[in-house]
């Protein structure tokens, strides 16, 4: 466990890739009932006639398990992956049956000036699918930890 | 059913104001476990001493619900909230027992050149709690349809 990844540790153009995940029907419209009750994320023939072509993933469910291939098999950083926020886009409908995984690169690393303990890592990650095409792309602003020993 | 939003209803300076959603501890750890498992969104003792100082929600977690809470009861556009991407800022922690509602203005409302049936809303959410704080703010890209007889 000393592989953990502090401000120091980090530097631009590091890059990250996670396992992967496959996302089924089940899962997609149970988080869809949950929190995204909309018919193109629920229902097979009310999608087809929607923008999304087909049954598509609501967006923030793609956002959802991204975060999760990332704290699971992502950059394991000192005092875990917590974003301040960030932008996201949404490329491509995820579809039931896709198998997603995140591939991540560092954009830049500040180091606080009034908190001399910690720093900020902005970080880009797209969300893939089986055949490659991005499905979502992510850039946060990570709040990292300095390695204690730099202070 | 006849009040659906479609762009040419839409206006810079509209606002819309959600419903109301409570979060308790179960939802918070549920959705952790799913697809945010960092001890400081499960485990209280843990939260403590993390950088939010007590157990506090995934932002993912708060993300969703403000989704769910925008589908539900927030803007009846034609074709659905059906967002491109955007920003997302947490500004403060979701706590267990936080009752959160979302608050929504028109920023853009942009006919799309190429495609004469739709066009983009750019809207910001604010996700608020029960002291009128303010948890998440968003600004979304919406795709909305033009509305068929203005064509």
């Amino acid at each position: 466990m000393n592989d953990l990844l502090y401000l120091d540790d980090l530097k631009v153009g590091d890059t990250f890739k996670t396992d992967t995940h496959a996302l089924d029907l089940d899962q997609i419209t149970s988080f869809a009932q949950q929190f995204d009750p909309q018919p193109f994320h629920l229902d097979e023939a009310a999608a087809t006639h929607s923008i999304f072509g087909g049954l598509a993933a609501s967006g923030w469910h793609t956002a959802a398990v991204t975060m999760r291939l990332l704290v699971t098999s992502g950059p394991r950083l000192a005092g875990g992956i917590v974003g301040a926020g960030g932008e996201l886009a949404w490329k491509a409908p995820t579809r039931p049956g896709d198998v997603l995984h995140a591939e991540s690169e560092v954009i830049e690393v500040t180091p606080s000036r009034s908190r001399p303990d910690r720093g900020v890592v902005v970080m880009r990650s797209n969300t893939l699918n089986q055949r490659g095409v991005v499905v979502q792309s992510m850039t946060a602003t990570l709040m990292v930890p300095r390695r204690p020993t730099s202070r």
